[in-house]
């Protein structure tokens, strides 16, 4: 049974990589998809599409209309999402994206350091499986095809 | 028409009582649900109704429980959701609680700061009304009877 | 039983003050929602909360966003719509209107002139009734409590 | 990944031919579905299918059951759905088809001139993304697969 | 608990008097909602709205609009539904009726004489209850109230 | 684009032949399901999986069961329903299909002589299209691929 | 804010009754609804409406089948589902209850000894919050009213 | 018509194997899903993921949030789900995924035996089949594709 993952959370350095590498040796019959992860692309793709913006309020409107848009198609297409909270940055988006899924009932998985347990309580617990690491990720998702 | 508006957002300080007061003013028939701002008594609820918990991941747990049924209760109840965001926490309840909104059809108002415009930019695209300031936000709900 | 209409379309004349001395002249218990009748305060109102915006463009789309946060509202407390369309203006709002309320399941009258049945026949055809004036209207709700 | 796009809107000109030209330009695994573009068909079908009708106004309805069955067999399919607005004709059924697509969570783009950014406000406010070319449109559809 | 139960079925005899009868003699807080009950009235409603109809295709059709635009408003108001069949009449908008409750997750209750058993067993089995008479359907209503 | 069809109506002759074959005439890529045709297969289907019922009420509530289960997985599979009626027997299993199809959003095709016009008009006017052959129904089912 | 809430659960001894009592004792604005509570009344409904039934299986599957009608009314009016469980009998009604509500977003409280954990251990990872006394359930929902 | 099958219930014998292989011999083109059929790493599967737990209530939390994530994956893909009781264990697991899935409109056959025929009533009245033996349950299964 081939299943789509949606990988939801900062885009600052190749945690997906990671995922999708540890995917393959385990041969899960995996699909990934996640939002736009070169950072500079997803800031500024408004901007690219239509044209300069009068301040930087706008600009951010212009391309968070279109991440939205391309989250949207993508996460109606996955059978399961990964949120992956890291310790730094705001990641309001990788929380929308959490809460987005549970309220659409795809099973999700939080990945979170320690040090977040306090704040992403009431999170965690709407979610359906709260784990520390890629690893622990993957072995959920393994899981499934035992 | 009288309408059900729950609160969402940080619990530091009274800015509940501020939308609370100044809807009284201007004679709104509304209201107002928010999630338990007694911060202690919101952190320590699962230790109250469970006892003490062996550490503080599930004194986390326990009380998270307890505050998303507190949640899931009354926005179910309300007609619109203001959520709040202020420049101190990381608040991701805040954001969990507005995309849930949204996601069930809420009408959604976002208040934020102008320096969170960046990183709260996929929330506030998705909101109906993303604005700056409690009495803004007042405007518009004053709006619906006009 | 008391019922809530949503009277959606044009705000260019007093039709909806017809429709309501009409319904009380029928003794129907109904009240009525509608958008914002005043046509300046209803283009306005985006700068009038968020302040003078960079161009046309920035000021219509922060007045959509409250108008349309209005429609969510008081939509949504309907039990009835009414979509009105004249002959003159776009009137795509109107379309926008009557089309959210029937993917919603709100039971839906279209009051169109006969010379507006060739472009709105695929919408009348998804409408539950579609009448010429507003006495026909009244009939219909009437006809909800014999 | 496959998608399904739905393209509404006028058919009074090859604008879906240049979509489909340019989306295989870029090599996007795309699927285009749309109404009925032959215009004369379009408004024939009723009577071609349930023969003479007594007047245009029931010639009109019996098009109109046939096109809006086929426009909800083929959204229902469609992961993605663009509208196009030009500067002629009413196009209420493309404001139809939008709203509804918005009403089915189904991601949606609206193509639209600079002239009709004020009667579309609302609508342009409730879609993902409003752009003005179908070159745009292509760069966000092309967004997807990055 | 206040309840509206929705009374679906012929209009040929008074039986939704003598369900409301009943009722009252019972002392049931129930608020009885139905279609219209006058039959001549029921067939003629669209051309008393509409005008002459073209020929009884079309008649028929204008007056199905307005009697299903009753329904749609009152049976989704509605806690309850019964759906009375009997030996006479066609009474396929009783079928729809009892089939759209059931779709609606509306509690549902037919009453259907012996003879009918065969040709209605797979409604039946799809309706929380059946039983043959008015006086069995009380005692379900009433059984809400031990 | 291929779709599949569901045909709900009577199971006395073999009109579900005449619409795959005229389908596939047309070289339309449909796949057709329907309910159980072996009239004598589906009202005793309850007695052969559960062996005797003690009585003609049982062995009915027995065969819908499993004839109810049947129904239900192959028209959530369906994209479109055909529902034909015909001048003989009560055929409330028909009407039951058609209108749960129609609650359910699929895009549904009624069959019908000029005869039943009167007493399926509320039907009638709730589904998409209502014909009186299958070669009009595989007209419409054609147009889809034009 | 009232709310009403459903006690599912045995009907052996009387844990309602005390629920209760303990919530007006808090001034708690709750209206409680619930199943039949007399055992012997619950299991012989079905024959006391439908007369004698062959033998116990269509006896018992009579006074299910009107056991589901009130507990489908009763549930979906409620705001909240408290389901108990004991250290007896099988209790499989209590667990498609609590199943149901959960189902139907209805935040959900379970009580259940110690004892139960093991078996429980799904059903109350679901739910909202698991707790271990009726005295404990009552803070919970005393907590909305903070 | 390729479907899926999820296979509900305790898992302390191999009877899903004997579901499967009666399929195989029937020719059905069926794919079965299922929990964890492992009791022990069913059970263990919670601290194997998250280490090591204080004590047993939080060992079964722990693993019951990966077995629930797990269901709600291959039960959101299944079209038919199966449930089967036996006479020993509390099988709450059992009832609560036959509930989710009857309220997830997913088609249900109960398979139970005779001696649970009380306890399960309320239950096998919402479901769409009972049945005593997995034999009747493969005569089900196979009646969808005669």
């Amino acid at each position: 049974m081939e299943l789509t993952v949606y990988l939801a959370g900062q885009i600052h350095d190749n945690w997906r990589h990671e995922v999708e590498e540890k995917a393959r040796e385990k041969n899960l019959p995996l699909t990934f998809v996640a939002p736009q992860t070169n950072h500079e692309r997803s800031d500024n793709i408004g901007e690219e599409v239509f044209g300069k913006q009068p301040n930087s309020l706008y600009k951010d409107d212009a391309a968070s209309s279109i991440n939205n848009f391309r989250t949207q198609v993508l996460m109606q297409k996955a059978d399961v999402v990964i949120a992956l909270f890291g310790e730094k940055y705001k990641q309001w988006n990788t929380a929308m994206d959490a809460s987005s899924a549970i309220a659409m009932n795809k099973p999700t998985i939080i990945i979170r350091p320690e040090s977040l347990i306090h704040p992403l309580k009431e999170l965690s617990n709407k979610a359906n499986v709260t784990v520390e690491t890629v690893d622990q990720a993957l072995e959920v998702l393994a899981y499934l095809y035992e």
